[in-house]
């Protein structure tokens, strides 16, 4: 009945570019669930019959999660630090970003996620003002925020809230890396345990790859920055590359990229550079290169193919898309639905195996991870979320 | 293709009321306005093809208003300490009166409104966490905040912020009050500058409304808290109220609200008491009673009718219905067409006249407001506030 906003844009000086035509007003919207058709609806929905579930929940908060929207949301927080490769654009520009998010939390998950752009970079402010919404939302996923402070935003967060708090640049990456080495093994005979890994890359992702790796018993990691292996004897370290010196320190050794890709059996980009081709042809046979960076992997598929016997990429016209969008809904559908107070790792674990299953017979060279449109993802690693949950005690809600 | 969260409500508890039932789940959900069926869909809303947006506005920060959902959105912002009649029951039990905002905006505006439900009660964290949230949102809706901290909140807020600041327990009732009031006035063929006015409730509305009713012209008002008519020469006064004793000082007379009534032309309660009959048969001839409180009037229609030759309620049982869903809808309609850097009291009242108007030749003792569900009274407002925006120079963008 009223002019809606999407009339209001008449500006003629729209790009061509159907990328901008179709963000034109935004990507996403609030829909009532309920009727609004006349007086007896608003005596409903709004007064004076809300006040008795109003009562309600002031009476048992529980029942916040009963009859309000809150246990089906998610904030998709950012401070526009780390956007894509972007960098630091800031919140505003950072917006495009959580709303395709946030429409991919509802498209494939179920999820009502919110994008939040905050106007301050600052750890304290942004815990703070996180911490001063926390009855609005049902969980915490943090975006694009830049390293190291992320993971003190994270680790805050998680200490001081008991709703699930989950930073998807470090583990929802970390998820989706997993399930595809648990293929790539698989697929070349091997067990994990025994491969030797590469991991380029110390910000959010890598760090997160590398525990996540050691969690599911990989111990063979070394971690490569711009400067080379991370190494305790290295004094450039930041206290988080610090941190990943001393769990890798059994076995990475000093050196370039290109000493620690020798006899390698997996690279994993996460940085962002490029790996020189005299590099890659050092790694062991039957070798498997993620080159994740986006849009340019740090070794192009064309040169990768050469060399390794897997390779995957972050790209959608490759073979082996490894993309988080396989994590994060299927992640907070299951936390959310048995109101889960943390996700923990055993249940990022679980959610790799359950990601890496679906492959099944199919597994092949070209086929070590589902497509992000695979139906069944999102289900499944809601399960294993759920029963993950249950099994450890962080399931608040029957399922 | 997921299990959405509304099967997962299997809880055998549930109460039998009607109004528990339509709230299971919550009242609204987030819905995607661009498709997502393939990779080709992924790669223009989300990476790769969203870069491109994030960097056009990174370039021309202005461009986040045509490129995401920001300038359509409004954050509906409360700490629970004033929630209907109920008082401070705490912002997760303020949820549903939240949500139930926000599908009326969505509804009768076509303004995506989100609920925000704070955990401080403390005024600086509140006007703090607001103001980082600021590029998340086109407007800040206040709601449900207690006086006199709601006076100082919005305050600062609206020093702070160049988007849209309105607190609507006090302007959207002051609006559809005097609305209300004018054609009250026209059809008893008297001036508002004329009618002597008893204001019974001190709070965010009775300020508002008084504050209003000057900026219209009206100026003999007496505002009532519990203890009386508020005038200088009392010593409990709050900083508010002192206020309101100086800009009322030179109509109000000292003594009980009954003694205010007096040969009092208009009665207009937001304040939850009862108001003897016998005061109300004190009142002069043509009056006019607006007792707005909800559930229980301050005078019962049955009982006013007895005296006033207007009636109007706060209840949809009644005729006249004074609702600021006429309002609110349609303020923020208006104001983020435009892009207004704020709500003036221009805007208020011209709002005011707006929806008066629309009751048009069928003015009549029962019809001085249009109905809650007139489907011309939001584009009517919103015209009224883009109108003005553009008058006063605070619209940013050309309509």
């Amino acid at each position: 009945m009223v002019a809606t906003h999407m009339d209001l844009h008449t500006d003629t000086t729209e790009p061509e570019d159907p990328v901008f035509a179709l963000h034109r007003g935004g990507k996403m919207e609030i829909a009532a669930t309920v009727p609004l058709r006349d007086a007896a609806d608003l005596a409903m929905s709004y007064t004076p019959g809300v006040a008795r579930v109003c009562e309600a929940i002031a009476a048992d908060p529980e029942a916040v999660h009963d009859y309000t929207w809150v246990s089906n949301t998610v904030a998709v927080v950012t401070d526009g630090t780390a956007v894509l490769g972007l960098g630091d654009i800031g919140p505003s520009a950072a917006m495009p970003v959580m709303e395709g998010k946030a429409v991919l939390f509802k498209q494939f998950g179920g999820v009502d996620a919110i994008p939040v752009a905050l106007a301050t970079t600052d750890v304290d402010e942004i815990v703070e003002t996180i911490v001063r919404l926390a009855p609005t939302f049902g969980g915490i996923n943090l975006e694009d925020i830049s390293s190291p402070r992320c993971f003190e935003i994270e680790r805050q967060l998680i200490d001081r809230l008991d709703i699930p708090v989950f930073h998807d640049d470090q583990h929802g990456t970390a998820v989706v890396t997993l399930a595809a080495l648990i293929n790539a093994a698989r697929l070349t005979d091997r067990f994990i345990e025994d491969l030797k890994v590469v991991i380029s890359g110390a910000g959010a992702a890598g760090v997160a790859i590398m525990k996540i790796l050691q969690s599911a018993g990989v111990h063979k990691i070394a971690v490569v920055d711009r400067t080379g292996v991370i190494h305790p004897g290295r004094d450039d370290l930041n206290e988080v590359k610090g941190w990943v010196a001393e769990q890798t320190r059994h076995w990475a050794r000093p050196g370039s990229i290109s000493d620690a890709l020798d006899d390698a059996d997996v690279f994993i980009g996460v940085s962002g550079g490029t790996v020189p081709e005299e590099a890659v042809a050092k790694m062991a046979p039957d070798s498997i290169i993620f080159a994740m960076a986006n849009p340019h992997p740090e070794v192009h598929p064309d040169v990768a193919n050469r060399y390794a016997r897997i390779v995957a990429t972050g790209r959608s016209d490759f073979p082996n898309q490894i993309n988080n969008v396989l994590v994060f809904p299927g992640i907070f559908r299951g936390a959310l639905d048995v109101r889960a107070t943390r996700i923990s790792e055993g249940m990022k674990i679980a959610a790799a195996h359950a990601i890496a299953d679906l492959v099944g017979d199919d597994l092949a060279e070209a086929y070590v991870i589902p497509s992000p449109f695979d139906p069944r993802v999102a289900t499944a690693v809601a399960r294993a979320v759920t029963d993950t949950a249950r099994r450890e005690g962080l399931a608040r809600r029957p399922y």
